[in-house]
């Protein structure tokens, strides 16, 4: 029995751009996967791919500051970097992931970082045009943070390949717009998001639900299916289906939740440039996204958010 | 008799990015000197130190849209691409420049550009506390542009280091602040600003005036040297000065400028924050920086910028 060692921790811009520059004599490619960290299973199948298709995987673990409100949950979000170290030992055998980069926020920000936007100093990056609707509509400075983290972090560990989950497919939007426009030199690698069996997208916020409140939760995508139903059946013959129906067919399933639940957005819009769509054509298809409210047993509410794509 | 043969002009990005990996396997330095063209001696005397300092140089020709409002002298911006080309030819004959990037503004905006603001789609950079004062007082958008090309620039061409004027002394802070904050792989270097026998900053706008004009011009930096033997004078033994005093001293020589030259600003602020000062402290120093308007042959006026530096 051959026990897995850890993969290498890097703690610094520096160390990264050592090992980095040490790939790239070799002719070695790197993959590299951005997290905030609470690895679960949607985080290793992006993993598990970059392994396949990279001759190193780079793992980063950073909770970002900027894309948090000073009313968010920056504090509380979970931080159990042992136990994600501990998944990433003990989940790839075959193959290991090459390092893991957890910075410091002093690293990733060296003139320091404030919550409030209007007392912000320093570098930022925003995508204008796709970042200010769906769940930048009540996070405005959201995908200003994950654009300027996501830039720093590619600045930094310059992969060739970089790997998201569709589950935010907004956040997808915004980097293919971000690496496009920003001449970055990476491909943006989209994958398929993953689910527990009861169909609830996986995220690092279900960890603060009860096993009851995630099997209730599942009726999110219970609904959007739905909806991608209707659609599928009333665009078989290539027409376009009228988005107000889907909306509708979405509506009543999740009309069905517990009492507590609330819909906080339920949007069907163009899948590359996020604007609202009235109606939904075969071949241009459509993203329909979603964010819920769902109630906690310690009285606050969990935020969750899922989509599906019509084609 | 060797006659020089001009430098490799490379026009898009996947070149540009295939000449830089060539250098990087073969473990050759890269120094850069990002333009807008109509190249005087200060660009020259950049281009000469980067020779100096690094194995490759490459030089970028890009009249950037984003750092231009739309009132503002984008069309009329002097573009000489090849008497650029044939300066740079004759210029340097023991070592040539390597390459020279000359982009379409397609190739640097794949999301296009819009002058307008309010109207721009994609991804754009501002670096906040150094880009609303000074410059950016009249020119909002101004540094944003910069940022962001600068951005673009360094992403593509990866530099062991880039070349700035002091002339431009804002957008050195801005610069300084963009590598820092965004965790970019490149060395600032600043070099000092070069000038015409009169005194005149070399500057690519001059171009836009007569002979006469130019020598009235020179008026500006003979006010800026008054202030710091003004300054000198009552610093020497180590005492703060009034901010004001010096100030009223750089006005006395404006105010025999030809009637028609307009004080823009003249600012007395902290050399590495920008933040306006009341006294100016040995050690600490301060950075002068003024614009004022030439009045043009064709009605028009030329604005011109200039600044000084106590120490």
């Amino acid at each position: 029995m051959t026990v897995a060692s850890a993969p290498r921790i890097l703690r610094t811009v520096q160390q990264v751009r050592q090992w980095r520059l040490d790939c790239l004599l070799n002719r070695e490619s790197v993959g590299f996967i951005p997290t905030m960290g609470a690895l679960h299973a949607g985080h290793c199948s992006l993993i598990a791919e970059s392994l396949k298709q990279n001759d190193h995987t780079m793992v980063s673990i950073f909770v970002n500051p900027s894309q948090f409100a000073p009313h968010e949950d920056l504090d509380a979000y979970p931080r159990t970097v042992d136990s994600d170290m501990d998944q990433l030992t003990k989940a790839f055998t075959k193959k290991q992931v090459s390092a893991v980069f957890i910075p410091k926020v002093s690293e990733m920000y060296p003139s320091g970082i404030e919550l409030e936007v209007s007392k912000q100093r320093g570098a930022f990056v925003t995508v204008h045009g796709c970042s200010e609707q769906l769940e930048g509509g009540s996070r405005p400075q959201f995908f200003r943070g994950v654009a300027t983290v996501v830039s720093k972090l590619l600045n930094v560990v310059t992969p060739e390949k970089v790997y998201f989950g569709q589950k935010d497919a907004q956040q997808c939007v915004v980097i293919r717009n971000l690496v496009k426009d920003m001449l970055i030199n990476t491909e943006v690698v989209v994958l398929p998001t993953l689910r527990e069996s009861s169909g609830l997208a996986m995220s690092s916020r279900n960890a603060y639900l009860s096993e009851e409140a995630k099997s209730e939760s599942s009726v999110i995508y219970r609904a959007l299916k739905a909806g991608e139903s209707f659609y599928d059946e009333h665009s078989k013959d290539g027409e376009a289906v009228d988005a107000y129906l889907i909306s509708n067919e979405i509506r009543n399933v999740l009309s069905t939740a517990p009492s507590g639940f609330k819909l906080e957005y339920l949007s069907i819009s163009h899948p590359e440039t996020l604007d609202d769509l009235t109606t939904v054509k075969p071949g241009i298809g459509a993203l329909i996204s979603t964010a819920v409210r769902v109630p906690r047993e310690d009285g606050q509410e969990t935020r969750l958010i899922d989509n599906i794509v019509l084609k």
